[in-house]
């Protein structure tokens, strides 16, 4: 391509809106545009980024044993009813009622679709195993779309569904998806960590994540530099500090007091000039309907992954003012497990090492001091439903973990049943009687390889593309335009690598060297060709490795 | 491919709402499976046959120097009502409020897009001139989807748009897409026409469809044996039928007659015994807000298309029971020309050639008979409004012309200023001066090429792919799954043909030869080579063409 005919506008700023390092320099580089906030259109060096990415994870897929189809993005709704996730999903789902006033869904993922296939489709164990996949274009009613092509709201998916007789097929299969992951991202030139997951409004027994570090990133990992352990923040595990247990003796008895307005963790320790730390935070949760009061360290954070796997709760949230005061008998805001009856007590391992800790009251504007766990509320038995924090022990070695955000780029799941129970997908074993699919699911987020790949490759002149997925191999900079032999030499040596199969990319475009230098950096196609009139006395042309800026002079009928 | 593995579920049978002979095909050779009416997922065959129109969709587009990007399906509505297009577009337009409340459209087609691309990115008549194109998929809310995936709401678009500093350059960015479609149509083996075409909701000034011919399209094409003459029949011009000019003498005055609940032609016909060739039908349009009195001969129909064009009218609908009273002081279903007041008359050429008409007389249950034009109301010019009809003259040779379904594969549009005035874009040109771009537009529907090739490329037993885009170019049938020396002989000439490149389904299932046969010609792979016992035995194996069913022994060495 010549850059002269070509469509790369890039840009001298950064989008306003933009945060992440890779938003700002995709805009830049004129890989992409916005549309609004939450769609982007691919311009032509972005599209050809975009492809390859797609076909190494096309090829990957197909070695693996997959097979590629493409399901419609119009879904019924009435199959998002089936699985209940209509409900689930809530106002991330994209809906419409058509012209007969059917209701519509465009898809945010396709288990559903894939599910009603194998349904009808495969019939027998003889059809079994099967992995299908697509790479499609989903929408989701993101509340806060960020980071450009990072999170947005019309993303492009790589998903596969697999359909096995049994447990041990599943497992096959999830292995050959873990493989193709692993192999994918590698070619890509991503160092992705990979971390057991929780299994969110997928459902289902098992799951991983790859990740990619990135502070652009929305999810958070815990890794141990001692044992390296790396974990999803959502499923880490936070061991009770046994050493901590606190001593029973001496402690006065509770009292109540007056505590204003003091409504949060924050206000109580101020007016109370007291850590975080020593005071439990009572939050009434409704678990499939049941009251539940989680007790936590002021200075935790309930993990819901966890304690709906604790609960075995299908559906959990946070309880209504209402539902408080018929609870606890006093106002949102100053709950406390004193005096509580009727409702569970679901109590984090860290508050049993409270030795002299501060509640709510259950009264307004009233909290308790010197309460003590096991004598003011019973604590028979505590969980582990809260998150990891920086510097607690790890899960493995017990040696302290830190914590990194990182980028979400495939999950892979183990779904079971979930999916085939619900909307009734059998097939005939070899017995001959009906059984429903086990069945897997395995995502990647294309436009996110693609981001990731910038976030760790880049430096303060521009892009720095891994050679397997650049939109071009090579650029020749044509330095002097208005000197011929500069012309002559660059047309030579472009004809000579477009037939070489070499994708190329020739500057030549009538502007200043400094342009040129400035828009290959950007760019970042990997390997620069420097042809300019002083070269052409030498005989020589530059060639610049853009990852490391190393140059080399190469005699001129020698560069390609 | 080994077809055991592979996910092809053939069925026995059509699926009950089949009408298309490529619908049929696609259900049974397992291309395709009905989601919901007007979406289709691919399956692993189709999905190959997709990629490969894709490819060389892509191919030909590169060759004409389009650069390919890729823009959201999500758009806000606010680009649609810059354009008008939102209120033109109407219910076939997928429409949703986001969680914020935004209006927000799925993509039916991007003009708009396009053109606010064009307007943010390219400045100068140096970034002149620019195509840009997408295959991507569309949304329409059809109000009748039919025929498979020739009629659906779901569909895949080749959308080009091309930007240009004046007509000529249109004129050649146009030519050169004319040409990549000739090439595009031809290389994927389909006998496409093309034709003068309407405008329609794209606007502009000029277009053309290409057509493949077929029971199962939509559109109907014109056509002349004796000279070649081809043109859509929203297009195709009439031409008043001088010979039967009436004679005005001895013609009785006009009469009334009472025709009670004769509201149709059809009614009036058979009331009164005469032909609908001798009614004279009066149709009360809205253009613009004015009304028109449109007179059309009772066996033809108003050609809206030109109707418009005539009227120069940007919104054109036939007028309401109320606007009817008001403008001929009758009910609707008896309205006739004679004494109507204050309202255009638009009279077609062959109302003038009535000798002695019938009309409505604009009052209930009544009609006037012996109605002359130019007596018995004003008849200074008349215009070319209807459709032509089968045997009707050629408009270039005057010989008797042929209707005839097709289906449109492809269409062009010179837009020229008609997006980029109603959105603003603009270009500065050499002189410094802002410009409007002046635009074209290009769309190929690509689901559509590969149900027209079916159309065209089938016999009883089902479809015979063109080499070119066929999902396979080898089938491989090992006959007797039990000789273990044909699967030997198969096994080796499979990993010989792709180690060769070629790509190839070897049918290793465990079945009889009858149904590996009537698979092989349902799903219609180009190339069949047969190994069975028989032959192993005589050391050949048979190749069979698709196409015409030839078979020709090969030694068993030298198949590949």
């Amino acid at each position: 391509m010549r850059y002269s005919q070509a469509f790369i506008p890039t840009l001298k700023e950064n989008p306003a809106d933009a945060e992440a390092i890779s938003h700002k320099l995709m805009s830049r580089a004129g890989l992409i545009r916005k549309l609004i906030s939450g769609a982007y259109s691919y311009l032509p060096l972005g599209f050809r980024v975009l492809k390859k990415v797609e076909e190494i994870v096309r090829q990957e897929m197909n070695s693996a044993g997959a097979q590629e189809i493409l399901m419609p993005a119009l879904q019924p709704a009435e199959l998002w009813h089936e699985t209940g996730r209509y409900a689930v999903l809530g106002e991330e789902l994209v809906t419409f009622k058509d012209r007969h006033g059917k209701e519509m869904v465009i898809g945010p993922t396709h288990e559903e679709v894939a599910t009603d296939i194998a349904r009808g489709q495969l019939r027998s164990y003889k059809d079994l195993p099967k992995i299908i996949y697509q790479i499609q274009t989903k929408l989701r009613d993101e509340p806060r779309p960020r980071f450009g092509i990072i999170r947005s709201k019309e993303f492009i998916m790589k998903d596969a569904y697999s359909f096995d007789r049994d447990e041990k097929g599943l497992d096959e299969s999830y292995r050959k998806m873990f493989d193709a992951y692993k192999q994918i991202f590698k070619r890509c030139g991503l160092d992705a960590i990979v971390v057991e997951a929780d299994v969110g409004f997928m459902g289902g027994s098992e799951s991983a994540e790859f990740l990619v570090l990135s502070e652009s990133g929305e999810d958070i990992v815990v890794g141990c530099e001692s044992c390296g352990y790396k974990g999803a923040l959502t499923k880490t595990a936070c061991f009770p500090q046994e050493a901590l247990k606190p001593k029973t003796q001496n402690l006065k008895p509770k009292a109540e007091i007056d505590t204003p307005g003091a409504t949060t963790i924050e206000k109580v320790s101020k007016l109370l000039k007291c850590e975080p730390s020593q005071t439990i935070k009572t939050l009434l949760y409704t678990a499939d309907g049941e009251s539940i009061a989680v007790l936590i360290r002021g200075d935790h954070d309930v993990n819901e992954a966890k304690l709906s796997a604790l609960l075995k709760a299908k559906e959990l949230k946070l309880a209504d003012e209402a539902a408080i005061q018929k609870a606890t008998g006093g106002p949102m805001g100053f709950s406390g497990p004193c005096g509580i009856k009727g409702t569970r007590l679901v109590i984090d391992h860290a508050v049993s090492e409270i030795a002299d800790g501060i509640t709510g009251a259950n009264k307004k504007d009233t909290h308790l001091v010197h309460v003590l766990p096991g004598r003011d509320f019973p604590i028979d038995e505590t969980f582990d439903i809260r998150y990891i924090g920086h510097g607690e022990p790890c899960p493995k070695c017990k040696e302290a973990v830190s914590l990194a955000r990182a980028i979400e780029v495939g999950h892979v799941f183990k779904l079971g049943t979930k999916y085939s129970d619900s909307m009734g997908a059998k097939f005939l074993d070899s017995n001959g009687k009906e059984s429903p699919f086990i069945m897997g699911c395995y995502g990647i987020g294309i436009n996110r390889i693609i981001a990731s790949s910038i976030e760790q490759h880049h430096d303060k002149d521009g892009i720095i593309w891994p050679l397997a997925i650049a939109p071009y191999q090579v650029t020749i900079l044509a330095l002097n335009m208005d000197d011929a032999k500069v012309i002559k030499s660059s047309e030579e040596l472009y004809e000579q690598l477009l037939r070489d199969g070499i994708e190329v990319l020739l500057d030549d475009r009538d502007i200043s060297p400094g342009i040129k230098f400035k828009d290959a950096d950007l760019i970042g196609i990997p390997i620069q060709v420097v042809i300019g009139s002083k070269g052409i006395k030498k005989s020589v042309a530059e060639i610049t490795k853009r990852s490391d800026k190393k140059k080399q002079e190469v005699p001129a009928g020698k560069v390609a």
